[in-house]
């Protein structure tokens, strides 16, 4: 058994001004910037979602900008095989995460729970 | 004044197969599916989020896959204006919704409102 849910998605902004992608998607979005601490921080900006529905952050890439979502867990092996089940492919663990990629060609990330409702919202799994 | 936000995401997949695209992710994030009348139908499939965070549909595309933003508002001339403000670009007029691009080159729509919560949970602009 394991469970796991939407976390919310990540805004990958191909620029060398991860504060002034920052700045513009907090305004589009009505969302205040969190500034995430050390390294952290040089790649990713928190947007603080008023109504705390989804964990939001702007990051630096290099590849074309796009939006990715991301799935959290409490079990990330048993969670990235229950998606290769449904048809998704491993492409590159990084970190603590997985990125994969799905039948339709997005990529997308499976992430440690993070949020603090993770255990009453989470889809639960055999 | 007038108000807007976040109202969820599309995910857009390039396929003849919507049903199958759509069964995926509605497998991958734990939601129903919900199947839309008509015309409407034949584009596009609601994923329906248990915790009613965000609203999210899968949509057939010939562009390539990707996820884009959907921005909801109750005046969309006023928000498409508050958001080229902000540095985005208008690109095409689609119904009653525009199609933008963010500085950072993804491009998103904005949406007439479309949310129970709207009033209440929505930005309001000067």
């Amino acid at each position: 058994m394991h469970k796991s849910r939407l976390a919310g998605f990540i805004i990958d902004c191909n620029t060398t001004d991860l504060q002034g992608a920052a700045r513009f998607w907090g305004g589009a979005l009505g969302m205040q910037l969190r500034q995430l601490p050390e390294t952290e921080g040089e790649k990713y900006v928190r947007l603080v979602d008023p109504e705390e529905r989804l964990h939001i952050e702007v990051q630096a890439v290099t590849h074309p900008s796009r939006v990715h979502l991301d799935i959290e867990t409490d079990d990330i092996e048993a969670e990235v095989r229950r998606l290769e089940g449904l048809g998704a492919k491993r492409l590159a663990q990084v970190h603590t995460w997985w990125v994969m990629e799905a039948p339709s060609g997005q990529r997308f990330c499976v992430v440690r729970a993070q949020s603090k409702d993770f255990a009453t919202g989470a889809n639960e799994w055999p």
